[in-house]
């Protein structure tokens, strides 16, 4: 099985979900695989490092690194602890980027994958609603830039069934023509648990894959299209109902584990087979049925605004050191 | 067990599906309950019709009449498709409300219920913003308003965390002072299946009960309450994760069946335990992990404004003669 | 001619304008109405007491007071300034709240006039989604209410062409219902000078009668109607095409007079007549040929948002001891 | 003075009225400029060739087809002559395209320029909202496309304040990644009369240059640019406010005239300057008051959405044999 098929398969895009599934025993390394999580005042970040073709085979993951927070209690409107949360991401983020070589002069392109009319997926045209652009004071009264700013410019490509472009295509050519040295591209994905639903941010180096993201990309943004390095930063904000009752079953699974019942006795043969066969098994019982539809939690709209706030403040903080990472808030509404 | 305790428990506001779960068998009748069931042009209507304290029991729901239109394929975009839906909601309204004794010259109160700043739950804000409302005309010019068109006012009283206000108040007060002879309340209902979500009707002349609907009333709009008739108008807009794991359980049940492999084998003591038990079951593991959310299809924006069209077309045409039920989808944009 | 009439021919519901007209010299004082003006740091405050029959008649208003903030420089996006705007409107309105016999219990009821889809009529339904409510608190826990809040309660009844009922018919029938103590009511109103469009509030003691706002109210919001005090406050949004010629005219006189210019010369009789019979002239001239339409500064969407965060967060700070007079914009988004 | 200084100093995008600037008797012909006039069911068309250098200075515009549709009667909310005027639109710009050495199988792309924020500079971004487009149909399954159609894409870019680049260079970029083989660019306008606002369609085959439309381009998109030809549709959404002025002192001069007054006696010096100077006068008296705002009919929300349907409607039955114009409004919502 490749890499994509296995992705696709388990239909989630966090790279997180992918290590849980390769193995769910977290205290197991995978080989080729670094990895590091800290926990503290109710954010987990996990840094996940596929360094060699062992480990991206193991996950089902091209290499790179993979930078998670995770934040369960965000889904409860909680505005300190969103300010926090922006705070810390900033910060987190700040740090990637130099890890990642990208140097405090560098001009960078903020791409806003997605559709703006279809709210699950409108993540990516909302932070770039929120993006402090500079890029045309440099171009046009570069003597009137303030230190501390450095060139970023914004754009949402719209998606394929609007536009009848590929947003890749778009992000191409502006990217032939305005010559950014880095792409910073933000998407919606899709998790195979709800709870981490709008309450996860996923940064990697990898760019964006076809198949990726909720809008059923065909082509992609990678360093290898565009030539210029790429860093997707993706918040899952739906999950496939059949991935919803798989995932259940698991931690049914699990439950018993834990009250000393044989799981088996309880959810039979389902107990035996491995996931990927029994999500096999789950879509081919829901799919004709008009089941496995994509859904998202019902409060959509203001997680969704509520994470684009996050994401534009933090991405404001880490880009401009003019721009204080402990008050990232102030810069958006 | 009550009435209302076994609804709250499968967690579904449609009257089709707790008759479903009353007696799963389509074919053995309902003591107490008359049913009639048609089938065109992929328009699927059931008149379910609760008429003692037997049928009420079995189907855990208030005696009552209960229309409900089915169209899968109300998903699918197909603009003729809708108006065709807008044209047979409006044929059996009219003929709804004749049942119901409502007179032709009766002064009619649309309110639509819900969160405008939702979308799953903004169906009833957003079909009273397309009510052709005559009622101030009949205040102000009465000789001016042409034969055909009734008294119609529309309001949509918000919801308790934005207003401070139980919506029933705002909706009790508005009567008392503008008197109107019946009550047509619209409302976002939870479903427990996910292909009835944005693509079912229900009206009911029961009016709105507690804990209804996907915005948690504390009271509710009945007749004991206001005084006069009122009919409930209600889409299925969501369901809860537990509730669709539940039912894909169950589905694999048929499935299995249909197949002829024991379910016993392949779900374990899951196929034994009632369908409430499992749900129970199901729930207690989702709930603790913050799983059990509610949840909505991806395209909920979309789904949500072409049902307020359906029903707001189909309204006006069912409410006044002048308005031509051949042709209902002129009077909403 | 009446009062009404009067304010209605020049079309402001601005008391600072109506003073304007009535006596352009700001340095003589008008019968019955005591007068105060303060500037600080870019707000200018105006505190106007018609205090007897021959003010109302001077200046065509209702007697009441009225207090009038105006802050030129907030049109241009200022979030510091909006802050400050924020803070010093909760400050004033506290004091104002005071002074008019309110009390630190009363039970207030918001009342966001307006049509929410119509942005510049927007102001209203926009301030009540951003207002702090507690009643429900009050009725339904009220042992958890911490000290410090009140009873706060907030409806948009819509518009009479929306909901066929007039919205003080709703109002009328919400306050027998739920027997606030002070109703507090807010709505676009029109200008008479662009410059003051979007930049200015007025607070006055008067409720809202018939005729003012923008949205043609046909029967008013007052003590004598519903029986308890109704402060209004109100932003300019609009202005009247004509009022704008109008008032240009009036400008180029004033520049001619200080340039030394006979603006007889200039513009002719239509320096000799007054004001009143100008903007006849005017309207004579504009309104057969469709120019004499109400408009709105382009940005409408953007200054309608800001000022509805401006009032609802002064309120929750002015309403709410528990809520920081100097930090009220944490509690808005 | 340069026909673009006049057209600055005019504020009007509308070749019409440059027209009845440079010669306010409409019988008297302009050298170097054809016109032809036609009026029928409340729908003006006007077609203006300005063949020449002569014509192009004396009306202060590029030589070019000027195609205007002026429907004094669209802002009262009539369905059907929105239908009408839609179906006139796609009748006119078919036969337009066809002048302009359009070919049915040229590849069209549709740039739809403005801001989706700003209300009245929206217009663009609607209407590409509800375009048709099919350009991926023929790169993904050239096989499955059905007869009558043609290749269409269409992109919104956004705004330089939003972006960072200019909407020219992303356009830019697009045509030279996508290869189009003609460009239709959306726009809004300003006008100098506050009744052509929202009621007038402009066509030119001049593209759009820099400083026209309501959003201060600093670049155009013109054929020189682009390489390939650039077909401009505007609609006035705004006026200055000085333009309304000074259009209402012009409006009450050509009243008195026929009231047979001295406009001289009435008007003063104000009657004998030009235009031009009179409108410097209101400007230099407006602006340092702040007076000298651009507006938009307060119910712009409403006017906006119904263009953009008509526009796009229009378009999507031009550009498509198989889409009839016969019933152009179909295919939008």
């Amino acid at each position: 099985m490749t890499a994509d098929l296995n992705k696709y398969s388990v239909r989630t895009d966090l790279a997180l979900e992918a290590r849980e599934m390769a193995q769910p025993d977290i205290h197991v390394p995978l080989p080729g695989v670094e990895e590091h999580v800290e926990n503290a005042a109710g954010i987990k970040v996990t840094n996940l490092n596929v360094y060699n073709e062992e480990g991206s085979r193991a996950m089902g993951r091209v290499q790179g690194r993979y930078l998670t927070l995770e934040v369960p209690a965000l889904r409860k409107k909680d505005s300190d602890l969103q300010d926090r949360v922006a705070t810390k991401f900033a910060q987190l983020f700040e740090k990637y980027l130099i890890d990642a070589g990208v140097k405090s002069t560098d001009k960078v392109l903020i791409v806003g994958l997605g559709n703006s009319n279809v709210t699950p997926d409108a993540l990516g045209p909302m932070v770039v609603e929120n993006i402090l652009v500079t890029r045309h004071y440099f171009e046009l009264v570069p003597e009137q830039v303030s230190p501390g700013y450095r060139q970023v410019s914004a754009v949402a490509p719209g998606v394929l069934g609007t536009t009848g472009i590929e947003s890749s295509e778009i992000v191409h050519a502006i990217v032939e023509k305005t010559r950014p040295d880095v792409i910073i591209a933000i998407d919606a994905l899709a998790s195979k648990a709800l709870e981490r639903v709008n309450t996860t941010i996923q940064v990697a180096d990898i760019g964006i894959h076809p198949g990726s993201g909720i809008g059923n990309k065909r082509k992609g943004l990678t360093q290898e299209i565009l030539g210029i390095p790429c860093i997707a930063i993706g918040v899952p904000t739906v999950c496939y109902a059949s991935t919803i009752v798989n995932n259940a079953i698991e931690l049914m699974k699990e439950h018993f584990k834990h009250e000393n019942v044989k799981s088996r006795d309880v959810i039979g043969l389902l107990d035996e087979v491995s996931e990927q066969e029994r999500l096999q098994l789950v879509k081919e019982v829901l799919e004709p049925l008009g089941h496995d539809v994509i859904v998202t939690p019902k409060e959509v709209d203001e997680f969704i605004e509520d994470m684009a706030n996050i994401i534009a403040s933090g991405l404001n903080a880490a880009l401009h050191e003019a721009v204080d990472t402990n008050n990232v808030a102030a810069y958006t509404h």
